[in-house]
């Protein structure tokens, strides 16, 4: 596929050296789930393989799946962590396709009776409300 | 999980049975991919699983798995047949996610720069055009 090559300086790669901070949800051997600093709801979560890759066209499909037992995963938590009434699950590839993050990732999205998605403001959340849905979450999943 | 139990009366099902005509794309063991009648842009398919589920809350890891390996390969096929600069993949899971049929499926959209997606409308689109996109995928899978 013409897809540009990965390139490790991203964000989400330099969240899984451990150069940058995150608020981790859950990790396994495969896949690492932090919250959305910008989420389009309250406890949007990014669902990110360990492994390299830009984005659909070139994950390895072991990642993959991985990648979405993970999500289905997150999906049945933040349902019970929010009393939420659905999900909404996105994955974006290429800036066409909605991506801004150069590194696989698929989103997980509470959703509620009423309530649209919010728009991407490009505002950060406040990092107690992240750190507080994440705790949430990983309740859920002890 | 709180969620209904699967429908076997919903749309999908009754394609499945064969009872109801579709624009069929693809189909291998476990999966079935259709023309989205309403599609949010061209080219628009559905990846649907054989087996019954309801969404994300109940389907079986396997064909979540098997959905998404045939989402991969939609991905790269409505790219390659439409010259897309990006996908959108989307998963509905109940009323409050955005899901309107309640067997379990991945939307794949291809997306162009500065094209956004075009809104529900509820309007079908033309049969013609379906089928013309549905042949422009199947030729890139051959």
């Amino acid at each position: 596929m013409s897809v540009p090559a990965y390139d490790d300086q991203n964000v989400f790669a330099k969240i899984l050296r451990g150069d940058l901070p995150s608020h981790k949800v859950f990790e396994d051997a495969k896949t690492v789930v932090i919250m959305d600093i910008m989420p389009r709801g309250d406890g949007h979560v990014l669902v990110i393989p360990k492994a390299p890759s830009r984005n659909i066209f070139d994950i390895a499909t072991d990642d993959l799946h991985a990648v979405m037992s993970t999500a289905q995963r997150m999906a049945r938590a933040v349902k019970a962590a929010f009393d939420a009434d659905g999900t909404t699950i996105q994955q974006f590839s290429e800036p066409a396709g909605g991506q801004v993050v150069f590194h696989t990732h698929v989103h997980v999205i509470p959703r509620f009776e009423g309530v649209a998605l919010k728009p991407h403001t490009g505002q950060m959340a406040d990092p107690d409300v992240l750190m507080a849905n994440a705790a949430k979450i990983r309740a859920v999943l002890e």
